[in-house]
């Protein structure tokens, strides 16, 4: 997706999120924030991906924070509360007629856990809140017979995680996806380097994805979804002879959506206008969209 | 007020929006959005005012785009969806036991047509179909009393005017100011150039604010609110004499708060959560704010 103009102000809304996460020190907050906005002085250009955009903003913000990592106390809390709702997430593919759909549907509301956006939840707890109210909206746009067929003659299959928190709900994905299909080879790719809350190999090895994927990748670097200019080779041999290519969250659409990687899936909860409209899809909806 | 860091991201979207107003050449919106980011870059500062900064940035903005009125179109449509309401706003002056508050409110109503930031309006027109409900809900943090104390001493008092289409009902409240006390000298400041969707003095001549006021003047320059190291000679005069300072709108407080002018009355809807706090009062409320 190119930047949109609205971007701008959103990210700089999470630049300040995060500059706040990291410290209380005012005088650093106010260098974080004076840089962020030089890089976009610089950089923006609404012909670029907001995706390569994000991802200088950031970086610019953390080496002025001299922190690796602002999110990480949000990204253990988001797990811990997402962990809290396993039994009721249990619960309701036990329950379901089509396990698989319903692991998808609640792997889209674990993407609400996100921060310091609009659209997002204001702290991690508010995910218990939200949750049975979400799961009985459904689906606001529903592919997921198409990729149900995709699921059912794949063999391998590439799965990009976003956020921690909703990570726990993704392993759930794919303990289904697995049980769906048992001949496909399920490779999960996390973030290279901690950036925003997103699960990083840490996360993944924490929680055993071991026990119910076949490969763990990473992106390999610091990156607001994926660069694919500093794609690693493993990850790169991988996407070329996948069947399939999943999609959690919006940073992961944001970069794919400028490449023509098919058939690809995005399972997300379309949080901001830019996305939804670009996607063609409602706003504030968990949203299953295939792209063959 | 100190400029907040939620002011930044807030700033940004109005210059996206003015920019959408002035041009659909993207080349000369996204020169002009850079611009804005490099003046956050160079001064964003919280020990500097919000007015200061925002006249800054608005500055770059305007000179960038070539136009030296963005907001000119939408004004205009304000003073007619204004004027639309002025049978209405009179009915309930007619019908109300205190005129002049009741005058008041309906001028603070006036105050939500400000556009391009969260809690204002997208469309003028939009008045039209919250006006009663918003005029049902009174004032929300009251201090009428107080001001009609200062009202009834007063020989002497400056009002600041903010945006077009208040400004309509802002002419029925210095009508109702004079018939509480013949005795005033009504001193009118509007703007000096234009700036975002603020009143200048072609807007108060052609509302024929003569019949109301006893002199108008203007803050003699480019500024968000007042720029108190520009202020004109008269208007400084008019200042150090006053009995009392009346203020419309987010902008003058930005600016006179920074100052200690006293007394001094705040009459606004409070749309921003960093006004709000600064001023001690709820979110979304009409408000009277006395300092004495």
């Amino acid at each position: 997706m190119k930047i949109q103009t609205e971007c701008v102000p959103c990210l700089l809304k999470r630049v300040i999120y995060e500059t706040k996460q990291s410290t209380k020190d005012k005088n650093l907050q106010t260098r974080a924030i004076r840089n962020a906005c030089w890089v976009f002085s610089e950089i923006y250009d609404p012909n670029t991906s907001s995706a390569i955009i994000a991802t200088k903003v950031h970086k610019i913000v953390y080496d002025t924070l001299g922190d690796k990592d602002p999110y990480k106390h949000l990204k253990n809390q988001s797990n811990v509360v997402a962990k809290s709702l396993l039994p009721k997430v249990e619960g309701l593919i036990k329950a379901s007629e089509c396990p698989l759909k319903t692991s998808m549907i609640c792997s889209i509301i674990g993407n609400m856990m996100d921060f310091g956006i609009a659209g997002s939840s204001a702290k991690p707890e508010m995910l218990k809140n939200v949750f049975k109210k979400t799961f009985d909206e459904g689906l606001g746009y529903d592919n997921y017979m198409p990729l149900e067929k995709l699921l059912k003659k794949a063999h391998n299959i590439v799965l990009f995680t976003d956020n921690c928190g909703e990570i726990v709900f993704d392993k759930i994905l794919c303990r289904e996806i697995k049980n769906f299909n048992t001949n496909i080879f399920l490779t999960l790719v996390v973030r290279g380097e901690p950036i925003i809350s997103d699960a990083t190999i840490e996360d993944v090895e924490e929680l055993q994805f071991k026990e119910v994927t076949d490969e763990i990748l990473t992106t390999g670097c610091f990156a607001i979804g994926i660069d694919f200019r500093n794609l690693p080779s493993k990850l790169d041999k991988s996407l070329k002879k996948t069947d399939l290519i999943i999609c959690k969250g919006m940073a992961n659409y944001e970069a794919f959506s400028e490449t023509d990687y098919r058939p690809i899936a995005y399972l997300l909860r379309t949080k901001c206008s830019a996305i939804a409209n670009s996607m063609n899809n409602p706003i504030g909806v968990n949203a299953i969209k295939v792209y063959e």
